[in-house]
This record gives C-alpha cells, structure tokens and sequence, in this order.
C-alpha cells in the first residue's frame, strides 16, 4: 500500500523482501528477491535507491544498520532499534516520560521469579524481540510454571525477555503520527482497536473517548515522534485505564494496520503520509472526511470478499497473497459513515 | 491509475504496450513490450489473461480483434470500433437518437466541398481516425483554402474524415458511465471541460448546469452505454448550447481525463469502476463526498508539483513519465471543497 501510494506521485519504487511472493513485487517498479544476510544483494539494492524506508519492524537490526550506510534509511536504524526490543523500547519510553505498563527485563530463565516479584502476578512474559500478533507471549498467573513458560516464550526464537504487569483496560488506542524531515508533525485522530486472538479484529475511527483522553493520546505520539528523532509514520499503541490512565504498550515505526482505513476516509493516508515524510516532501492533512470502521478479513475470511465488494457501503482492499492461513491478513474492509 | 485500482483488489495486472517506458509497467505485476503487430507476443499476453481491457482508443482494430479471439476483452472490439472512428461514432450515435453537430463524412479531397455545402461554415476537418487532443483537426472558415485544408488534417496519418459544422457552445460537459456484466449502470455526476489548445486544461465537478439538464446528460450517457453493450467505464463528451441544446460530440471507452476528480472526490473511482465491471464485480457507488476540480499538469507545468505538494487543498498525482514533452499529460491536482 506504500508502494501504490509511492506510485501516485510518480515515484518508482524498489522491494527487496526475502519471500518469493512478496505482494510489494505485484506494483513495484524493481523487486530483489534474497536473504536478509546477502550484503551485495544488499548493497546493489541501496545503491538504486534516492531513500529506504521499510514496512516490518522485524528486520535484523544489522540489516538496518549496513543499509543506512549505503543509502539514507527513513526512519533511521535508530528508531527501528528501539522499536523492535520490547527493552529498549520501554526502556527509552520511560527514559522520556512516557507512562507504560509496569515491567521488568527478563535476560535468562532464571531471572523470570525476580522479575515477577517486581511486576506482580497475573503478568505476560514476551519476547523481547520478533513478536507480533501474539507470537512469542505467553500469560503468567498464580499457577503458571516458570520453567515452562520460559521455555514457551523462547520457542519463538529470542533468548531475551520483558515481563509486564497485567492490565485491565477499558479499550485500546492507537495515534498514527507522521513526522518530516523539517521536523512537522501530523497526527490522526486516535482510534479503538479490537482484537481477537492477539490479531487486530477491527478499527473504530474515531475512538470514543472523551475530548481531553483523545488530546492526552495524540500528544504522548507527538512527543515519542519527536523524542525519537522520527522521519516517517509511526503508530503508538496505548491502553486507556478504566482509572482515565493511559499506558503506551507498543511502538511501530512503520504504516499500521490501524491506520488501514486512513485511504477511504482521509484526503491523505498514512500510506501517503510515509512516502512524503521519507521522500522529504510536507506532510498531508491528516483531517478525515468521514468515520470509519476497518475490519481485517483474515485467513479464508477473505472468502467474504465477493459478497462484501457487492455492498455500497463496504471498501474492500485486498493484498494479493497466494495462501490463505489462517489468521493471515489477506485483505481488509472499511465501512465510512458521517462525521459525528 | 486502472492498475493501482486493480491492485486494491489483489489482482495482477499484465500490460501490453509498444512502449519501453511505459509508466503502467511500474505498477503491473507483468510487462510485455512489443509491436502492434508481433501476434505472437499478443497471443502469449492474452494467454495469461483473463480479461484484457485497453486505456486507449487508438489501438489499431486488427490488433483488438485478434485479442478478443485470445480472450475476454471488455469493452468488446465492437465497442473499439464505434469509438475510434469518427464516422463509426457518429453513424452509431445518429441511428440510436442521439444528437450530434451536423457532419459529414469525407473519403477522399474532393467531397470536401460537397461535405461543407450540407454542413455549412465555419466548420471543423477531422481526420476519422487517430485523432486525440485536437491532433489531425482543420478548422474551415470561408476563406480557408480547401485543398491545403484537407492535406494538413491528412497528414495526421488518417485517409478519411469528417466534416463537422462548427457549434458555438455554452461549456462542454462529459458523464463517466459504467456498465456491468449484468447489465447494470452507474453514472458519475456531469462535470464541465475545459480545454486550452484543444487539450483538457481543468474540469469542474460538478458542471454548473440546470437539474434537468444534468438529467438529460446523464439520460444520453445512460442510453449510449446500454445501445454500445458496453461492459467497463465510457467518457461521453457532450457541448451544451446557448439553445439549451446537448450534443454529444465524443465517445472514450475507458476511463478518461474528465474522470481523474472521482479518486480524489469519491469512494469508488473511475478506475475502480472499470475493474469491476471488467473483472465482472458489481458496480461500487459513484456519489461523491466533495465537490472537485482537477487541473492537468502538462509538460513543464509537472515542475509545479513541489510547490502543490506542500498546499493541503491539493492532492498531486503524478504519472511516472519520464520526459515532460511540451503539452504532455504529466500528472494533475485536484482540490477538494465541500459539496454544494
């Protein structure tokens, strides 16, 4: 989707993805096929690019770093750092103020009890890396055995952890922020993201809250876009606390599910959003024309999307992926209704 | 733009051009380049297809035939051959109803004298074929030399013409319609055109027209769609007379300039539209959220885009083209307002 929004203003653009099938290759200009660990493939590919951007905060964070020293990288391999460590990431959070659910890092096995001593219990145990969508987390109650739950944890390939104190939450929230490269930011409204087995289920924009909570939101992402030195589009996910509390739990440097339903109902979508940031154009407005539901058709879900393309009412966006997995985000679906 | 809008749905699109630089190969999954008239390479393309529809009228009608024998072709070669010969058009257009200037055709130098003694002057010389942005056009006026007339417009490349009685016109207006598989219609709202040096310098949605003259647009484009058995998106051009007068003066089987203002101003686009109805989808909804105008950015005019970039009123599309040729089509802008 940044790639079709990169080609509305002429731009060509070039993929490099380790996958064969990558949807991005259906509208690029260029497309390299080859590992992560190819550093000519590497190489050849920044060398034809004017900027790299990327769309998967899972990249090896020595990828990042031997590309941004061969072309300019927005947003930078710094960022990116801090947004793919669950540690570095909250450690940077609360290094600038911002208030997320209380944690601890968990760097061995062993270190799990002391750390839940700090965190109190019920409490998840994440990787502190490469989890997405609830991979790699596993939930610790009264009864859970430690061992086993690390060993849970580690299967999804990093040997580092956080614990996080359980929260109880009212909904939660997500700002899309964009910030260019003279330093301007431009925020969307905060919106409700409803998920269903760790998967984002729906999208409510706007999200109901009180005006003051929805100002609260929007600044703590202006103030993380900044204080990370951000150029690009970045969504920050936060939990609103039954108590008016509200908690950053995720950063992703990165065009966001969330903000999916910002090409029906905004003039400029986060998608356009990324490409001028990166591209050192002037941010677009960020102003929606219409509310909006965004649902993801996930796995044979996107079955449905016969019937939903017949409906008026419904914008079907679907990404050209083969296989159906279960679970696998195949497309999405956003309703627009009138401003409230 | 079809390509991008095909891409929404996860289609992959092939394209067909004689073009090495042709911008829609940035944006297909596929390319051949090769010559109208390598059947061998037309048959491969079509192979891997299955529906072919073209974005251009001008595609010599052998070629179209060949293809409809290869596979689906929506709209038909029947529907190409209407569109893209000017007595074609007109004989078509007089025997369902619908009027037209007065003309004439001319098949060869000397039944040009006997053309103007039925259509009157001052009129307009165009070559039958090949003709766009005013290319291959003679005005007559009574002092214009006939022999030198007919030599310049046959230097276009086209042995046949029309003579078409000059109409003085209030505006001209055009009515995108689509037609489904099924036999359903969809119509966008009639804008005006606006043309400068026979080329489309803006247009304005919606026209500034009575209700019952956009009624009577909307009913011609309706009939025009229904009578050509088209399946996919046709641009009908039509003068509206000081008289209150409509005359349809141009027929466009595929998504068209005066339509660019529905990606910006509507749910579903033109070219949307034109996917789904040749893809065999139902029609998607063609209401508009804003008014809108849309101004072409012709060759070095392109060089403005930095600056209307940076305006949150425009939106800048710009076409990948790689040489801004004096008066080529290089991208447009359209504002938004609110509705009237």
């Amino acid at each position: 989707m940044t790639a079709l929004a990169a080609a509305s203003f002429g731009y060509l653009c070039h993929v490099f993805t380790p996958e064969a099938d990558a949807p991005a290759a259906q509208v690029c200009a260029s497309v390299t096929v080859a590992d992560w660990r190819d550093e000519a493939a590497l190489a050849r590919f920044a060398a034809g690019c004017d900027v790299v951007t990327y769309e998967f905060e899972n990249i090896p964070a020595h990828v990042a770093h031997f590309v941004a020293t061969q072309a300019p990288m927005r947003p930078g391999a710094d960022v990116l750092a801090v947004c793919q460590d669950r540690i570095a990431e909250k450690t940077f959070l609360g290094a600038i103020g911002v208030p997320t659910t209380c944690w601890q890092p968990v760097r061995q096995a062993d270190g799990l009890a002391r750390a839940l001593a700090q965190t109190g219990r019920p409490a998840v145990l994440k990787t502190a890396r490469l989890g997405y969508d609830g991979k790699g987390q596993v939930p610790i109650r009264d009864d859970t055995d430690l061992a086993a739950a690390w060993a849970e944890m580690a299967a999804a390939g990093d040997p580092e952890a956080v614990v996080e104190a359980w929260v109880s939450f009212d909904l939660e929230v997500s700002v899309i922020v964009a910030r260019s490269q003279t330093g301007a930011i431009a925020t969307y409204v905060p919106v409700e993201n409803r998920h269903e087995g760790h998967v984002l289920r729906c999208t409510i924009a706007p999200a109901a809250i009180v005006p003051s909570m929805a100002r609260r939101a929007d600044a703590i992402a202006r103030h993380v876009a900044e204080k990370l030195g951000l150029v690009g589009v970045l969504a920050v996910e936060m939990f609103v606390g039954r108590d008016g509390s509200l908690l950053v739990n995720e950063l992703a440097p990165r065009p966001h599910n969330s903000g999916h339903w910002t090409i029906d109902a905004c003039a400029c979508s986060q998608f356009e959003q990324c490409v001028r940031a990166v591209a050192g154009l002037p941010l677009g407005p960020t102003e929606r024309h219409a509310d909006a539901v965004m649902e993801n058709l996930l796995g044979a879900e996107a079955g449905r999307w016969s019937e939903l393309v017949a409906d008026p009412a419904a914008r079907v966006h679907l990404y050209g992926k083969r296989e159906a997995r279960p679970g696998r985000k195949m497309g999405h679906v956003t309703r627009l209704s009138p401003r409230r």
